[in-house]
């Protein structure tokens, strides 16, 4: 065990903020990634919270401001489980840096993201009771941790439409996979947006702000959006993230992986995002020319990315294993990675591929 | 004015069934395309319709079925009016048919789409008096049009999941850009689905059934399926459309053009489909090294596509002007127009390019 109670396969960008992502290999057990296993992205030192002590205030564009205990969110609100993929904004970032530096960035791979099962209550629960005001059109969320990070130093925050803050799958979550959520998930409580950019799952929650615009914090405002090849970050620069694009990877084989000629099986992740799903994969052995059909394994639900398995027969020899995830609009991802460069590095959903030597 | 009202200048795919797409010149009138110019994709003949004999049924997975009159259903409902882009699943099909032929089906260019302010009252409304049983999932709508085009023959129809059917912007509409619907484009009531392909917005609505698994029509089991590169259609094969893909295109100068050298206007379209919207479009002089913002014109409401526009600096010589758009999910079009043949030639949207020759 590593910090926090991880393995030691995670792979550490930092240990303070702690940020640290999972293995391909450890992804590969199943659509549904051990707790231990989870990718972390901090922007703050895990903050000490006593659960006894913890109160979450709901303010703003409200008729009725809430001053809510653990105990009260607990028992006066149905409990809901949600199968929720999560994905950070800089995943896949190290691809991106492959063409061009991000200096102050880390390199993250494909390991910025798992699914797990999360148990709270629904934020669309807790607003009915706070009642939104007619102007109320954003729902704000503030955690318990200064970051600094930020300019100027605060703690991690950000919003969500009050749309899609209605519709149940978004909660307030303090179980993760069937236990207490951890301290370095966000404990007691943290937000789960399924479909959105993990950002907006802001951890140790202690403020919901209903506001009538989008949220104006660093992590928001600042970070978190995506600028042209030329731009420079600052307050409103480049476009908001939000919801999570299309994307995809191979996990198994590793790239540069030596395996044995003759057939082969590969193994990965499609996630859709938003409101879609996955809909097909396509494996491709000639650069784009010919594609197989990929077969796509357990849907966990309509939040939740597709794990997915196709075998191929490699010769001895090298070879370059491409692969293209097609949304339920009947979207694809984009081949060019270089073009998808930006200065933060962020949103690299470039079809994916993996050099292998099939060793005779 | 040639027949059903239009403007000499639609380009006729073919008579009966009626067939004919916007030019491109008049799609770059405006945001809001007219009625005398909005494309037609149609599978039957227009057939003749009594307003006053006129009746709706709503039955299926219902507590209460319904039979309604046109009087009923404009006096019973509160009336609601949406800006809504619609957008055939072939449009540009003529770009994939020029990298390999798709016989049977006809060449759309880029405007078999097009946006109108629709008039009529929300299905919500309508499917909340009728009140769907608990096993109702999705909502198929049968226009009074047979078609010669399906096996067996049959009247054109489809479904939409019903979580979309009960949101307010899907209407029963009687009213085009502020006048009655023209016989043409479905009177006296078709169905309008923002945000997903042309298909689903039936004409000439007789009928709806509210259903517990997706229609299993020609129009929807069998075609308007997105199938692999090698696959044949048939009953279920490929993965049935629904929401559009984003998409974008070039609407003046035309492919081909001689300009005038020095600063040259460049106008298009994007419509990113489904519940998002368009957040950027660059241009490309140099086949995508570098980018330049263009501006996006009218917001007309998220259920419109962006007109846009920028200058760009073309000196004596032949040029290509490329182009790709970005969606709200960060998420851009895919490069390369050969790699999205497929067997009926639906969802081309690739990034779009023109060539023109800029003369001294």
């Amino acid at each position: 065990m590593t910090r926090h109670g991880k393995r030691a396969d995670l792979i550490v960008h930092e240990q303070d903020p702690f940020n640290a992502e999972t293995s391909l290999a450890a992804l590969a057990e199943g659509p549904l990634t051990a707790t231990d296993a989870f990718y972390v992205r901090g922007h703050g030192s895990v903050p000490e919270i006593d659960p006894a002590a913890w109160r979450l205030r709901v303010h703003g564009l409200v008729e009725r401001e809430l001053n809510l205990s653990l105990m009260t969110l607990r028992e006066a609100f149905r409990e809901r489980e949600v199968v929720a993929t999560l994905q950070c904004a800089g995943n896949r970032r190290a691809g991106l840096m492959a063409v061009r530096d991000i200096p102050g960035e880390a390199p993250w791979g494909a390991g910025a993201t798992g699914t797990a099962t999360w148990t709270g209550v629904a934020l669309a629960d807790v607003l009915a009771l706070a009642g939104p005001l007619e102007e109320a059109a954003h729902v704000g969320f503030v955690g318990a941790d200064p970051s600094d990070e930020a300019e100027p130093a605060q703690p991690f925050g950000g919003s969500i439409p009050l749309d899609k803050a209605c519709r149940p799958e978004v909660l307030l979550a303090w179980g993760m996979n069937g236990e207490p959520l951890p301290a370095v998930h966000g404990a007691p409580v943290r937000v789960v947006v399924p479909g959105y950019i993990g950002a907006r799952s802001v951890k140790w929650l202690e403020r919901i702000e209903v506001r009538s615009a989008p949220w104006e914090g660093y992590f928001q405002d600042v970070v978190y959006r995506l600028l042209p090849e030329d731009g420079t970050p600052g307050p409103g620069a480049g476009m908001p993230l939000g919801l999570v694009a299309l994307n995809a990877d191979v996990l198994s084989p590793a790239d540069g992986e030596t395996v044995r000629a003759g057939p082969v099986e590969v193994r990965g992740y499609a996630f859709a995002g938003g409101e879609r799903h996955v809909a097909r994969v396509d494996v491709s052995l000639d650069g784009g020319t010919r594609w197989s059909r990929a077969q796509l394994l357990d849907d966990l639900g309509r939040w939740a990315w597709r794990h997915w398995r196709t075998t191929v027969e490699l010769p001895p020899g090298e070879h370059e294993i491409l692969v293209r995830a097609w949304d339920s609009s009947a979207a694809t991802q984009p081949e060019d990675e270089a073009a998808l460069w930006n200065p933060k590095g962020y949103v690299n959903n470039a079809r994916p591929r993996v050099r292998v030597r099939a060793a005779p």
